[in-house]
């Protein structure tokens, strides 16, 4: 059944920066941002990957510069794409200097690696010159030296944090936006709670280094979607060993499954049991391969039995919930009749082309 | 990198149930449900799903008995096997008696439709005399009448289950176990969190209706990850449209995810980025088609480059970084040297399984 009752404090009051048009934080809507896997100086490939990203929903896309021929392959992607992009600088900062010089929409540097104060310094000024946002992505493979040895703590990666943060106050530089990352769901969620606690800049959230698409999906969801939940968090990413569409399409899910993007058709089926006398896997299959891409939101259910059939089915704008051999179906609350099993795929796929062509 | 720093609260103080020697809450291990798909009355088939249920890694078995027919089936499924088997009663309570009596481990009945306080006071006797828990299953979607109207609210969901529990403690039945599922992840876990801050009664958790595998495991890992994180949960169950195998997969991915499972092999694994010159995603690919089903917990990374790749090899019993076209090769923090990208499957491997030899 939808939930809209007591709202969870979403969108907490951040600060605001703005990358190419696409605002972070201040309550503006949860972004979601991918990075490619492509090689940086194969443009074709970065280009092709960027649409793909686009298509699939991908607000924000980043990219690895790990070096000068990067830097310039940046340069001529930059020229062919309106894409928000964020230029991923480790090591040497005079690389995140010539980002911003190519146009970078935003930098994202690592306290880890990415040297003295002074550095962290030019870097601002040349951000600050092109009102540029840095991302201080503090990730918890990669502390600085001293953060690194012993056991690691959420405390270590906010400490990482707040230094950067510090010098780059101290340069006068306040569009900044950060991340506290880990394999660890919890050490994600405890450190990015202390992070809110302290300060206001916008967080991007993710859980790092989480794996093949199977089990990262299972821990971006858990770190993610805790701190979405508690009002944490203004742009994800959920990092996938593969092709980063995949990213994409789960930070969907995740977003959605948080009430924090509505757009799309949101299917409630059930796990069918001894109960069930209907092919609701079938069934349900059958539906989500054939529900067209929407910007609006409206729920479909498929349900087995009389159990929470009726409920959730008339809870849903289109639903069915299963008898012997028949559904009753339903649209919007009120019961349109039984049909026969054999016929509910196109009678339901019937009444959801029906609400969506009348609410257009 | 791995994080054994502060814990969070796991395992709150519930009070415990043994569900034929598989204990639920009082600070035992988090353990792992599924339901049987299959017709209860088709023995054979549910015989085949329970097993396939147990190698997977499920601890207790739920059997819908929606009518007599599937009550004398459950009695010849539970005369072939050990697993415990927990009875899923509606409409009728008369079944919950009689299912108790054919040696049902525990019941689950759902106050939205197990009807007067005289019918659930009859199940409590039954329920006594055996020493068989019962599960009281608030669902969202089958609220009791005069809360099913109007908005729903994790309030009306905890007054479902208080009720209940009511009911059974007058009838001095104690061994009382209690759900809170909703399809709203968010709901979900705002109705366990007041019920945790009532109760001590264990919680079994679940997001109820989560739809195909898909988008369902994503639903499920939000809700129950945010609520076992807070230590909130002593049993789980992923409900997904389709095989219960399946559920029983991503739920011990949620619990691994969580620190609450720690056997099997831990993979950690990086997105890869235009700054990798190895094929990260192939050979994780292939490690993990590769890697033995263990008890022991290991952890093993592989990681494309040097920004968090050394940090997180070193930090994993077993792991590789990558460089140019290369692998360092990292067992239990210590560097082995360099391996060539072609041989990095065989040779981590090959040191995966000299730990688990050694530990023996």
């Amino acid at each position: 059944m939808q939930y809209s009752g007591r709202k969870y404090k979403f969108h907490k009051n951040t600060r605001r920066v703005d990358v190419r048009g696409v605002a972070i934080g201040g309550g503006s809507q949860v972004t979601l941002q991918s990075m490619l896997s492509v090689s940086t100086t194969d443009v074709e490939a970065a280009l092709r990957q960027i649409r793909e990203l686009s298509v699939t929903g991908c607000d924000i896309v980043r990219i690895a510069l790990p070096d000068k021929a990067a830097v310039e392959a940046f340069s001529e992607i930059r020229a062919q794409t309106s894409m928000p992009l964020v230029a991923d600088i480790h090591f040497d900062h005079r690389l995140a200097i010539l980002a911003a010089e190519a146009d970078a929409d935003k930098l994202r540097i690592n306290p880890g690696n990415i040297g003295s104060e002074a550095k962290v310094r030019e870097v601002a000024t040349a951000a600050k010159e092109r009102k540029i946002p840095i991302r201080i992505g503090v990730n918890a493979g990669s502390l600085p030296k001293d953060l690194a040895d012993g056991p690691l703590s959420a405390k270590k990666m906010l400490d990482a944090a707040s230094r950067e943060i510090e010098i780059l106050l101290n340069a006068k530089f306040e569009d900044i936006v950060v991340s506290l990352k880990a394999h660890s769901p919890a050490l994600t969620v405890e450190a990015n709670r202390l992070f809110a606690e302290r300060f206001d800049f916008p967080l991007h959230l993710g859980v790092t280094e989480a794996g093949l698409p199977r089990e990262g999906s299972i821990r971006s969801a858990i770190g993610i979607g805790t701190l979405l939940l508690e009002g944490i968090g203004d742009t994800i990413r959920v990092s996938l060993t593969g092709n980063p569409v995949e990213e994409v399409i789960v930070g969907k899910q995740i977003l959605m499954a948080c009430g924090l993007r509505k757009s799309g058709i949101e299917l409630v089926s059930c796990p069918t049991c001894g109960r069930c006398r209907v092919d609701v896997a079938t069934i349900t299959e059958a539906i989500s391969n054939r529900l067209p891409e929407i910007d609006k939101h409206i729920v479909v259910a498929v349900m087995g039995c009389e159990v929470n059939g009726p409920g959730e089915a008339k809870a849903a704008d289109v639903g069915i919930a299963g008898g012997d051999g028949f559904f009753l179906l339903f649209k919007e609350g009120k019961p349109l009749g039984k049909i026969r099993e054999d016929e509910a795929v196109e009678r339901l796929l019937g009444e959801v082309n029906r609400v969506l062509v009348r609410s257009n």
